[in-house]
């Protein structure tokens, strides 16, 4: 490259693109289907209607068009923080004294401050084209129910949020900037609903997980007139909407010349990793040459690294249907001390299907003190706080430059910046002050959770 | 305009401004000398040289160049968040049902979250230059102590910020987010300094103010070795930083064939509202059509439209210099109820000057509950939270926007949107809970503040 390339890899709006890439249409083993929790057999359209609205539904289960049409209404959004930019990290590069070229996708930007809004319109805008009153969902951090309710107040939609109860009451501003834009905040378990009821007849002090909010959630949905539930990770809907992510990543690094040696990624439930690995995944699956992927979790919350890959249910009480995934059983939840998001129990199937296939490279499993080591590091060089959840990626993308420097080899990473840490500042606090401990489930506490993972007889 | 404007018009690395523009050296009054506190006589560079590093001593005190060359280590960073986008602001038009052409600057899109990065590279740049080995500050809302913290960081220099008591305890996480950047941060009134200790004597209980945390900051820079002292606002030479926001703000509208018809700012000590005119104001001063200029300001802190344009300290200690300015009086604090920023005293000499002179048009002052209201509406509509001093813009913006509907013009609206509200969310809270007041100072508290301006025969 003669030209020297610039801070911010910054495409127009003509570039945002028009269809969102559906990876599962171009896998050579698509990922086993997902079972009724009642029947055990594969769920159908009718069996999802009650639960998600039906263009939804119909994306849920689409495995053959490689391309779907992003709908104007959509896009009209989508111009106001799209595209996302592309930074080339000169002086992180610097910071490290890599020959490593390091090039991150932002999608801290805009006000929900994540990509999770890339997946909240999406979903606002068929609820509200099929006529629906309003929504509800689960958040835990609060990045996913901070983009539905400003989705929901763009298009005009009720939206209810089950927040995780401790993250409510560690994170009274998350819950203000929701209220913001329109939407209800429970904290959950809440006596709102038959299961969250239940769950605090069992412990009334219990500080409530992601699997308890979903089950709320849900619940309030199929018994609610004009309802329907929403998720922001784990299903296919949401990694088809966050494939955005990795196709404007790709469009921007050929604009240079570029092409990526190196994808990093977080994984919780899947749809960070999921959106920055999409349109280079197809680069794989096609046979051509491809980057090395990898998808970096907590060390506290394995579920790639140690998990099973099982049928096992979405949610803690049960009442979602069951999906075939590197889980850790849907009881397990992270030590308390556990700061950095990515707590889910599960993964997204189509992740787990790639990595099992051996198609995504390579799982890491990274340490908390070390991600938070990594983000300060990251901010200091590159101005920008990371999500702690962003910087899992970070962490890795930081070890592979310094690789590089011991190699004396100048490949070229592209991770996703995926949010900002403005609301995870308790974290941060604990970090500088010394008090951060890293925290690994014991075998022991992973085979307690393994053992609420159900034992299907005949079903692979 | 045949071509459809973007949502988003966004400019090129190469068309960061590579000069700030110094609109002293084209004002016809240029505003009075800055005095020495003790002698009451025209401050030297000399008097300066101990509190403010000498190339920003030089800029302070410059009236005669129209453009200063920014220097390349700092466009390395500006070009990790510039060009700031401009945005048409297609939805918020929509739901005000407005033929207006409406546009706004957002400068919140960096992790400092507002517009003070673009002086605070500047500041520790030349500190470091200098061989300084660190600055002190104040911050009260903390938006200047964040962007402070993070330029040192960049540079390598030590950082202490005096943060206004009230604001460092019922801000812990924008306190971590300044320790994240490596800065110490110590509330203010404390007994660090002479300053302090006297306060604390006077009221022990005191919750700070901004010009205490001026008065500590600046006895620290003096009285230690390698220290200078730095300041976010009222300054020349803030202006001349904060001026790339104007100047890039035309430069996008003039790609797209536009001109304001008005240019709106908020105004608390002048960084922003400065920020945003100086551009525009150029042509003004040239006789050339220009745009209709409007300051907006708290009516709790209603310098411009209810103070004195009279010879003040900028500080509550009177430790600092004298400039002729709008001011409410040192000693004056907004109501305890305030809380949407812009609570300083007076307002920037330069401002001061343009606007006893005519040549800003006009200064509002707007209450804060329909600060809140606008800031709520622009949020649901356009997608970013906005701080609640730039929403004093917005409410500005909105209601020239409806006069614009009942009129049938169609104006064209330019707003600075200098920053984002994710640390103001107890303000949003109490808003939303209907809790939130008006605070409007009665004839009788503005005279007492008066009555701490001092008396100075023979000095106009």
């Amino acid at each position: 490259m003669s030209k020297k390339v610039p801070y911010k890899i910054v495409l127009s709006e003509e570039d945002i693109p028009r269809a969102w890439y559906n990876v599962r249409a171009d896998m050579k083993t698509d990922h086993r289907p997902i079972l009724h929790p009642a029947t055990l057999k594969p769920v159908t359209a009718e069996d999802l209607a009650p639960v998600f609205c039906d263009e939804l539904v119909r994306q849920e289960l689409n495995d053959t068009d490689r391309f779907i049409e992003i709908p104007d209404e959509v896009l009209s959004y989508y111009r106001m923080y799209r595209p996302s930019p592309l930074f080339r990290a000169y002086n992180l590069e610097k910071a490290l004294g890599t020959p490593a070229r390091i090039y991150y996708k932002y999608e801290g930007g805009n006000t929900s401050g994540s990509h999770k809004l890339n997946s909240a319109l999406a979903q606002a805008y068929y609820a509200k084209k099929q006529g629906l009153k309003g929504v509800t969902t689960e958040t835990g951090a609060g990045q996913w129910g901070t983009a539905l309710s400003m989705a929901c107040a763009y298009f005009g939609l009720e939206c209810k949020v089950y927040m995780v109860k401790v993250s409510a009451q560690q994170k009274p501003y998350r819950k203000a900037v929701m209220e913001t834009y329109g939407a209800t905040i429970i904290p959950s378990p809440s006596d709102t609903t038959e299961v969250g009821r239940r769950m605090l007849a069992e412990n009334p002090d219990s500080n409530g997980s992601l699997g308890t909010a979903i089950s709320e959630a849900v619940e309030v949905a199929v018994t609610t007139d004009g309802y329907r539930y929403v998720l922001g990770s784990v299903l296919n809907q949401v990694l088809l909407h966050q494939s955005v992510i990795g196709l404007e990543a790709k469009a921007a690094l050929e604009k240079i010349d570029e092409y990526p040696d190196i994808v990093i990624g977080c994984a919780g439930g899947g749809s960070n990793f999921g959106g920055i690995m999409s349109a280079f995944m197809a680069d794989r699956l096609a046979g051509k040459t491809a980057p090395h992927f990898i998808a970096v979790e907590p060390a506290s919350c394995p579920s790639m690294t140690r998990g099973k890959f099982a049928y096992d249910f979405c949610d803690t009480g049960k009442v979602t249907p069951l999906a075939k995934m590197y889980t850790l059983g849907s009881g397990f939840m992270p030590p308390a001390n556990h700061a950095g998001g990515l707590r889910y129990h599960g993964m997204s199937p189509i992740i787990s299907q790639l990595y099992h296939d051996g198609f995504i490279d390579e799982a890491r499993a990274v340490e908390q003190t070390s991600v938070f080591e990594a983000a300060t590091f990251f901010a200091k060089a590159e101005g920008i706080l990371p999500a702690p959840e962003s910087a899992h990626a970070i962490r890795v993308a930081i070890d592979e430059a310094l690789r590089c420097r011991e190699e004396g080899t100048a490949k070229t990473i592209l991770f996703c910046l995926s949010g900002t840490g403005y609301f995870d500042m308790s974290a941060y606090a604990s970090y500088l002050s010394g008090t951060m401990t890293d925290t690994i489930p014991t075998d022991e506490e992973l085979e307690r959770g393994f053992a609420g993972i159900p034992s299907l007889p005949g079903i692979q």
